[in-house]
């Protein structure tokens, strides 16, 4: 039981759920400290990802038992955009998936953030990792904010829809570990109101994952889009933080939801 | 005994002290490492906010593990004052006491910083929590910084004063998590000399807590009103730093106290 | 063996190092805390400081425990500049040495960031040090930024240079946890490009340990001198982020090295 449970007026769907999802970001964890966190708040936390190529660098025991931790909070452990294209650049795809697997990962992402893949490169990509047994989620946008600026809106949702219709299971707009300069966030981070309007308009927001890794956009994307609004990229230092503006429990959201 | 203990020349007051006071920000660290940090710096925190709703989303077991833990290294766990105004909005100050009573907290922060609360009501309030046993700090200002900003300053001492008459020990002055354009923070985080200077001319010093979250500002009150203000919404991360720059142990402080 | 060992193209050295060295900063963590993150992420750590007077406000007990337990994974603890600074101004030297040699630290720093020495004295200090047995990392520049722009570059490798002879191990260039508006730091945080060649250009640069705390800083420094420059004031959330840009196994360096 919550404490003060009496207080707990906006309700949330349990987990497995198929909007209100939250992505937390493991810039490398320690397994302890990571544990720790889960106990108090890793229900709350749908996505975790093994930041870019992080894994590549770790022990396998440790990624192992990392994973299998997640698992026990019902959470879904998956590895970051850019340890798939680093594979892909290597040609070593069918060596990733089988260590994916191995180390207990079911879902990857794919991405072309940092690498030039040909879209129908990408869109096989996403067959193939399906087809290998993976849930997908795949990622539209460059890190390079230069790179990101080129894409148009229309652009931009064409390339999220041909990744669902090639099996993505969510699509997620980049907005990196900083979310400033990059995607729908201007130099400052604030959100572009309009083109995420015309992206909403456009697409199904529920398959769209919002990288919001700053609190003044998560309030934003709560306060616009409604408290099932998908959002990732979150800091592990956020995780409860985000749950209560989702609840209306935080300055920011209270009575606005 | 300390590390080099020969060099600790600046003294401060033991626990429980009358000022010098750390309110620290608990934004929901799970139990362990609360406690692994608690060990190495936990007697430099006076008071320990459990920040804003975060409690309500929390099990109510890991929520009386954190506080009796806390309570062992003789720190006052307390709840942060949204929880109160979320209590008082829904009509349950009675189920609110009784909870926060049973998780074992014996202080409470009374504000109405994101919802309009008479202030006779918040007089009330006070003096009903007093009345059921509890330690009461409370908060003056706004967290939305355009209604923050209609307060002028001999309002604020106004309310501050009376709501020490009514039975609060301390009183916060609002600067949230962010510290930027809020209270006696301009939009940079810079802190308004003048108006510090005015509000201790015209109030006890003493029961006043600044929040201060960024170590800028703590250096500034610090050099301004001595190594025995009263701080908080100071980060778990920076306890030690905070207490490393009262004793004139970092450069920032060093030699200038 | 590493997760996904196959992507690891970019070797490194194996410590001790020579080049390529990261030393973190360790503001106050916990124990239990430290060492999961050690565990985990230990073996990119080539130097941890104990920041500024950090150590003379935590119990010996635990100070001696967690420079044993950053040993056990071969990682060189050490004493901050400031603290030796401390010393030095309260004519302590003698004390302070003993103590850093009984709490276990084999490596301290010798600054002058934030106290008037007398360069002649800072070389003695060195000198006097290294006859105690120990390691010198020695730090150029001051923590006051007005001050610390009165340094020329000529002068700066100068005193680089002489300290260097007089000992030391290592020159770190200062730029604080901040890193900003402080030397080779603009005020935004950007580095002074003509500013560093002119140093690479007239100083042994594995000698050198760029003190570069933000990401971008990191990036820049990999960039421009390469996987092997040394860089210091690592966030302990960063350490495997830094080790994945010296790498290229993270978007800002992939197929840039």
């Amino acid at each position: 039981m919550k404490s003060f449970n009496f207080l707990l007026d906006i309700e949330r769907e349990n987990k497995p759920r198929e909007n209100g999802l939250t992505m937390v970001l493991d810039k490398g964890l320690g397994l302890e400290n990571a544990e720790s966190l889960m106990k108090i708040s890793g229900e709350y936390v749908d996505f975790l990802k093994f930041g870019w190529g992080t894994s590549i660098v770790h022990d396998r025991d440790i990624i192992k038992d990392k994973v299998e931790m997640y698992k026990s909070f019902d959470i879904v452990p998956y590895t970051g955009g850019t340890l798939f294209e680093i594979a892909y650049k290597n040609n070593k795809l069918d060596d990733f998936f089988k260590e994916a697997h191995d180390l207990g990962f079911e879902t990857i992402e794919i991405s072309d953030g940092s690498i030039n893949i040909p879209h129908e490169n990408k869109l096989e990509s996403i067959e193939l990792a399906k087809n290998e047994g993976f849930k997908i989620l795949s990622e539209v946008g460059k890190k390079d904010p230069n790179l990101d600026k080129q894409l148009s809106l229309d652009e931009r949702i064409d390339l999220m829809q041909s990744e669902l219709d090639a099996g993505s299971s969510l699509v997620i707009v980049e907005a990196r570990e900083g979310g400033k300069d990059i995607g729908i966030f201007d130099a400052s981070g604030k959100a572009k109101d309009d083109e995420i309007d015309y992206i909403v308009g456009n697409f199904d927001k529920d398959k769209i994952l919002w990288e919001a890794p700053n609190k003044d956009q998560q309030v934003f994307f709560i306060l616009k889009l409604g408290n099932s609004v998908n959002l990732g990229n979150v800091s592990t230092d956020d995780i409860t933080s985000l749950e209560t503006l989702r609840r209306g429990l935080r300055g920011d959201t209270l009575g606005k939801l």
